[in-house]
């Protein structure tokens, strides 16, 4: 039923690697019998993670070989420079060559964008990249985007993410004209920088469906089903909100905890604590899109469990089902605008 | 032992007016008998709010009589040329007058700002006015500024945020040498956009304790005792943790709800999960500053309730008794660096 997609991960990214990686991978292939899966690094690791799962290679999980790992915190020019057999770019490599569909990794950002930039390039028509992810939402969830690839941004590139995100909302949540919103300080179009006015007056004449301004409580509002913002900004309010959640969590924990009658309040509202726990689980919302490229990209977060490493490979397959980049590249081949 | 202070309070403003800042008022008047209190607004109302409480003016509650109101979403170009005596002008310029050490509105931000410092005017070396609040994180609470009165920032306006934000803390709270980040998209020095680098680059000059660049989930984790950032990240930030937060709230009570056993459970760990509520409860946060200018002018949530509004008016009067003003002032003074 669903179309055949190949995923290459980058089986040695991440804080774990593949203590993470491949238990994730093993899971999704029981889950899931039309995807295949070629796990990138060093056999070694490799081999030897996937024998302590009692797991072995099989038409649908191959190993290709990649002699070096980018460290977490490796300056993103030099993995580019030095590390040319890493695990990461020979993932992203095999999606170029057109051997995989999309490829997943949860190496460090920086690296994977400068890497993925230089071996995939840029689709025409995108000056920039955007790193997109989905949030959870009152009423279901939102995409954001530039999540950070971007610290500077003009009105064109605001416009061009506009246009990207809108594609895939509608392709991956199959809707119909997707609803995007432009991140402001207020809802009024005098309001916000120079280059936010002029953004949504592109906005505004873009064959999209703009709202048109909106706020940063509008994102968990589920107000508009794409919120557009620099990378600086959407960074920013992503680490809060992850900041803030981890906060709330704890502080309620330890409000069931301070004494007896607080432990015995927290036994009877387990169950429905854990159900709580499970909607806001911010893991089901791990994997973030690599926009722009030609090729299909998702970054995990660095510090995923196999349970978020999973979900971030999904979303890749996802991608890569609904031929979100060719559908991209449409869209843009038939815009005038760019910087 | 507290020094005395006096609040003109603008008695008309905010989406509740009267009714919410009168019995604010009468709250704070019963429990710190070092303030007085001179609301501002229409006489009528007032009185007629006054009577509702049974309460009466008297030498710590006197009245000033003001004839206009400016509207919550009415243009601050507008309330400033049209309203020459509004509650809120009026409530600013007796601070100007030395007839109040400070004041308090809910009234509409951006009037509220233009409004200050169009009376009041710019402290000397201070190019741009600032607005901070503080937010709650795990170890108490740090200070956040700007959060919205400046949409485009150069380093030097960033820099004179730190000063001041780090002035504001100290005085506030007690505290010797407050740490100070930059917000950031990362941690290096050699992150962000060129304005935060050239800030950094000050701030390391600067006569504070500069922690260096911090991240959006530094904010709760109270990292550092001031977070500098422009007022666009901030007013995002700001903005998207409300809605995060209320989203949160919504969906705990939900979870709550849905069933007999839930809502038994609930019922059980109701004290726990209001302890937790009055623990996390955005309130008592209630309250930001307008910093920078010849005054303290302090900006209430416009949706407080008369518990949020006194904080605010609690806020105010803190920081005209530990003299943020002077010691701002004299901090200024003393630097070179300026836009």
């Amino acid at each position: 039923m669903s179309e055949d997609i190949t995923i290459a991960v980058d089986a040695m990214g991440g804080d774990y690697g593949p203590a993470v990686t491949i238990p994730a991978v093993l899971e999704l292939l029981r889950r899931d019998p039309a995807i295949r899966v070629i796990l990138v690094g060093l056999p070694a690791a490799l081999e030897a993670e996937l024998k302590r799962h009692k797991a072995s290679l099989s038409p649908r999980l191959s190993l290709h070989e990649a002699s070096e790992v980018v460290a977490m915190d490796e300056p993103p020019a030099q993995a580019l420079k030095r590390k040319k057999d890493s695990s990461m770019r020979v993932a992203i490599e095999l999606v170029r060559d057109g051997l995989a569909d999309c490829c997943v990794s949860a190496g460090n950002t920086g690296a994977l964008m400068a890497t993925a930039r230089f071996v995939l390039k840029m689709m025409p028509g995108i000056e920039r990249p955007a790193i997109a992810t989905t949030l959870p939402t009152v009423t279901g969830h939102v995409y954001v985007l530039d999540l950070g690839a971007n610290v500077d941004c003009v009105a064109e590139h605001l416009y061009q993410f506009a246009i990207m995100g809108a594609i895939l909302a509608g392709a991956v949540d199959g809707k119909d004209r997707p609803t995007v919103g432009l991140l402001n300080i207020g809802h009024e179009a005098i309001k916000g920088s120079e280059v936010i006015k002029r953004a949504a007056e592109l906005l505004r004449a873009a064959p999209i469906n703009f709202h048109g301004n909106v706020e940063g409580d509008d994102i968990y509002k589920g107000t508009v089903d794409v919120v557009v913002c620099d990378g600086f900004v959407g960074n920013a309010v992503l680490k809060a909100s992850e900041g803030l959640a981890g906060m709330l969590a704890q502080m309620l924990r330890q409000s069931f905890k301070k004494n007896l009658f607080t432990r015995f309040a927290a036994l009877i509202a387990l169950p429905v604590l854990n159900s709580f726990r499970r909607q806001v689980d911010h893991r089901q919302y791990n994997g973030a899109s690599l926009l722009g490229l030609k090729g299909v990209v998702v970054k995990s977060h660095g510090g995923a469990d196999s349970y978020a490493f999973r979900h971030a490979l999904q979303y890749a397959a996802a991608e890569a089902r609904n031929h979100v980049l060719d559908r991209i590249e449409a869209a843009v081949s038939q815009l005038e605008v760019s910087a």
